[in-house]
């Protein structure tokens, strides 16, 4: 169709109009746009209501979670949809290696206390990441990220996904039919996974009973994978060692909430990938889509309507 | 000559007994012996003491860092010296990471927060490390193990060693001579050199002033390479961003110690390699050295006097 004219809303920041431009696409009003680059991530009524006066056929979303356009049902047969799926890998895996690293070291009780821990000698509680073994719930662009960041720590990787399809660089992949068999395997457990129907509050009570007593949960997906209440009961009995969560449910967490005081839980305000983080990686994206929408090619990051990502 | 007589002591704990005998030697009473394995690395004084009763040529010291041993004049012409040196690069740079992640991520400020810090669009604070620059003051074990863990997180790593001989993986390799130079250009500086006259207070006021303002300081070698006064003064005055320290000095450090009170400084009380880390690889390096000392070959992590490590 040759050059693509393309709308950036609700608002164009520079660094995607001039992906826009750098796609070979003209920078239109949504009204006229054969498509629109969506850069709000918490509003998709706004986008319904948007595409009412739209002739646009082709919707980029800037995150890779959509679960809140596909509850709205802004998600339609109508036209076509993109996401951010997999571009953040790198920048969310890199938090959740943080969070991994801080479990096993001991940063929430080294960080809060105002005295020296220390003491030689054997029986330190520290740990080698690298001489643990991480579960990775889903096998998508976080997971892959983080068994390629944990490959020089020698850590043992064990990968569940929904096919059991082996994942390069993991020393076993498994069906998400045996998580709890590998649950009982792993000394941190990070959830990776997208937020759909299947997954929704996937760690409750039971998958806690199945992890061991002084396992990490590291959550840095989506908060509705994990039964708060449950995981709080878990933490305060030593079900399992402890949580590192940048994402929870409900999210923000209100002030007074138990996670706050948990002396074995680690909060961090979703922050694995923030706007700055991903907007260069976004405006890439958007410059191939642009490109690639110009040329009749497919698009990258195409949304599964039935799957919810 | 043959099977080496070794002793193990103060402590013969299993795992060194087992690699001495693995290595073909025979567990003898220091006073017979070939060789002594030392496990104790805080009482140089008593090795001196076994040393004059001792027919042992060969002594095994169990740690990388022997500043004390030398201070104390153990370290002497009349035996063949080797120590850990190398080996504990892996867990010692672990450590670092954790460090680094942690500072970048703003563990120290979600850690101590009661109250969700999130904000949505521009300008959170939180950055990544693979979006960073790190210099690494020292390339030896630890500095080797950390760049390569860096790796796959995209991270600029320039280094910092006497030579400046390239160092593989290292963007840069500098001089010494170079550091103020270097300290302009890094997010994040790690230091991992050994404690040595040379390297005493390398990192002083004049070095705070030459880093960024937002930089931080992360240090798991030995607290004696930085003036902890200046330090504090810097943390205050905002001069860096931040510190991160496995190493004080004094160490360990008092209670009511200004580094325990700083929003923007993590203290960890010297655990990058706990002796439950180390135990293992010391196990396999004392097995190395054992057999090599029976067959008359070279040992491995040779002390050079003069030079203190």
């Amino acid at each position: 169709m040759g050059r693509a004219r393309v709308a950036v809303a609700p608002r164009a920041t520079d660094e995607l109009t001039g992906a826009v431009v750098a796609g070979g696409g003209e920078l239109v009003d949504a009204t006229d746009a054969d498509a629109i680059v969506w850069t709000d991530p918490a509003h998709p009524e706004a986008l319904t209501e948007l595409l009412t006066t739209s002739s646009a056929t082709w919707i980029q979303l800037p995150f890779a979670g959509i679960e809140k356009f596909v509850a709205a049902g802004t998600i339609d047969d109508a036209h076509t949809w993109t996401c951010a799926k997999g571009i953040y890998g790198p920048s969310t895996a890199e938090h959740a290696l943080a969070l991994l690293l801080a479990a096993a070291r001991r940063l929430n009780v080294h960080i809060r206390s105002a005295t020296w821990l220390g003491r030689p000698g054997r029986g330190a509680p520290e740990r080698r990441l690298g001489a643990s073994t991480v579960a990775i719930v889903g096998g998508g662009g976080i997971g892959s990220s983080l068994i390629e960041m944990l490959r020089p720590l020698r850590t043992e990787v064990i990968v569940v996904n929904r096919s059991g399809d082996p994942v390069p660089g993991a020393a076993r992949t498994v069906k998400v039919d045996s998580l709890v068999e590998v649950l009982g395997l792993a000394d941190f457990v990070a959830i990776a996974a997208a937020a759909t129907p299947e997954t929704h509050r996937m760690f409750n009570a039971t998958r806690f009973e199945a992890m061991k007593d002084d396992a990490w949960l590291i959550n840095v997906a989506r908060g509705s994978l994990v039964d708060t209440n449950g995981l709080v009961d878990a933490l305060r009995a030593g079900t399992i060692g402890g949580a590192a969560l940048d994402v929870t449910d409900p999210e923000p967490l209100p002030d007074g909430h138990p996670l706050f005081e948990l002396a074995n839980a680690i909060i961090t305000p979703h922050v694995a990938n923030t706007w700055d983080m991903a907007l260069p990686v976004l405006a890439g994206l958007v410059e191939r889509n642009v490109a690639a929408f110009g040329r009749g090619d497919p698009l990258e990051g195409l949304v599964d309507p039935a799957l919810g990502y």
